[in-house]
């Protein structure tokens, strides 16, 4: 079945004490939609500038990334600058040019209204709000965010994380939405907020699922070298949405699975700038190291 | 076949944002002996003053812990008072009087010399180098240890790593010890100081077992609420180790099931302040927590 992946499209350069890398394709819909391509065809809402270089549409379109729903209007693509620390877990903004997102409404294409996966990536919760009100009946709806509307826009997102089934949100976010500070006691009280199945990505430490049959403790392919992390949390979120729209049978099965998914795309993603190792990605490589991370987890 | 632990055994007094309790049975020994005494006959090394409660040595012998090393000398016990913050991963030591601990020097009984599997618990690497330069033969030894040794007596750890099998530490020793922030190179780096295994303890988030056969990822059972997590580490070993000397066949095969093993107890550990919640453990409810381990991992 179908995915639909709303949320930024955009243009990061990225620092960190090794590299440095300007205008990469960037953005929580670019790196989502990426990862869900590998399962299941993947319709993208976003928008980007006149300056948004050919070579990223052509790379979507390489992953028959639908695009209907991409628009392209005049102005900049969002741009966002940003520099990571020897740890890779601390990241600071240099810079945030929203450029034609800050006019961005999402309107999905009629074909788009009746598909059945839909990730709200990480966008105003306003606008993630926008989209749900034109989807038509959806299997599974998951959600994302980011600290900075937990600040900015918190009832707006507590009022989405209602209408959602699922949530996903890092550690530091579960806490702060909470006040808890054990992440199995906030994975809890998360449920309270709304979601059925609430997901806590715990970076290199893997993630964890609660569901209404119980938790599920997914493992994160260790890494030796960390590139950039910029979209891992995204390509998770994608890669976790486009496995469960390829699957049919028992859902709790399928998420644990498409986790498991998730995580591995995520950490191709880790080892190189951008979208650049993604990009090159097989499905094979893929399986391959899901078959890897199976045996590194057996006991 | 039988475990022998080498430790500190001592008084514990322990404050958590809920509560306080003073002098508790507490040190690595204690905690360790218990542990590895649930899968195989277990002998204790250690010393303790004439202060030291009568029920805790009743509390050692219910558990079938061997006492002919533990030296019960003229004095106070080693007393320990330490603070958790909100966020249990934060403590500090409030007090430290050694005792007839600062003159303790290991001896074995005649009858531990050939005990195939060692624990040589956290204490200074000097009384290490001692207990092993005793043994004959042993078929397996543990080193574990803490932040204070790697300051204050880092030659002679280094010289003592060298000399094991397997050493255990947690994520920060790991990083100060090789200098590296990313905790599987690290792991990497470890190996070259000697040890053929290296386990990595992450808390809440587990540990990493590298070995000539790969690396292993042992989740840590998720607890909703932890009371206090004094002496997980020392369960985790002592368990591992109690699990591994009940085994025969492949070493690596049993080293994962002891790390669960190992985890398991762990968590009850958390559990209880002290050691009052592994005190009453059963093997039986120990094993159904492995059985819940697993299907949480399961995907």
């Amino acid at each position: 079945m179908r995915v639909l992946i709303v949320g930024s499209t955009a243009l990061d350069s990225i620092k960190t004490p090794y590299a440095e890398n300007p205008r990469l394709l960037g953005g929580s819909a670019s790196h989502a939609a990426l990862a869900a391509s590998f399962f299941a065809p993947t319709q993208l809402v976003g928008i980007v500038g006149e300056d948004f270089p050919r070579r990223y549409l052509q790379l979507f379109r390489r992953h028959r990334i639908d695009l209907d729903g991409l628009q392209i209007a005049p102005g900049k693509t969002f741009h966002w600058a940003g520099q990571y620390e020897v740890n890779m877990n601390n990241r600071r903004t240099l810079k945030t040019e929203l450029g034609v997102f800050e006019r961005f409404l999402p309107v999905l294409p009629p074909a788009y209204q009746r598909t059945p996966f839909v990730l709200l990536g990480n966008i105003a919760p306003a606008l993630q709000h926008h989209v749900l009100d034109q989807l038509q009946h959806p299997k599974f709806v998951l959600a994302d965010t980011m600290d900075l509307w937990l600040n900015a826009a918190l009832d707006d997102l507590l009022r989405l994380i209602k209408r959602v089934d699922a949530l996903v949100v890092n550690d530091s976010e579960a806490r702060q939405l909470t006040g808890l500070d054990n992440v199995v006691a906030a994975t809890r009280q998360l449920h309270r907020l709304g979601p059925r199945f609430v997901i806590v990505k715990k970076g290199e430490h893997g993630a964890l699922l609660s569901a209404p049959g119980g938790l599920f403790l997914c493992p994160a392919y260790p890494l030796a070298r960390v590139v950039d992390p910029t979209g891992a949390g995204d390509s998770f979120a994608g890669g976790l949405l486009g496995w469960l729209a390829s699957r049919r049978g028992n859902l709790e099965t399928n998420l644990r699975q498409g986790m498991i998914y998730g995580s591995v795309v995520a950490s191709f993603c880790c080892e190189g700038f951008g979208v650049v190792r993604t990009a090159r990605l097989t499905r094979a490589a893929i399986d391959q190291r899901v078959a890897a991370l199976r045996r590194l987890a057996k006991f």
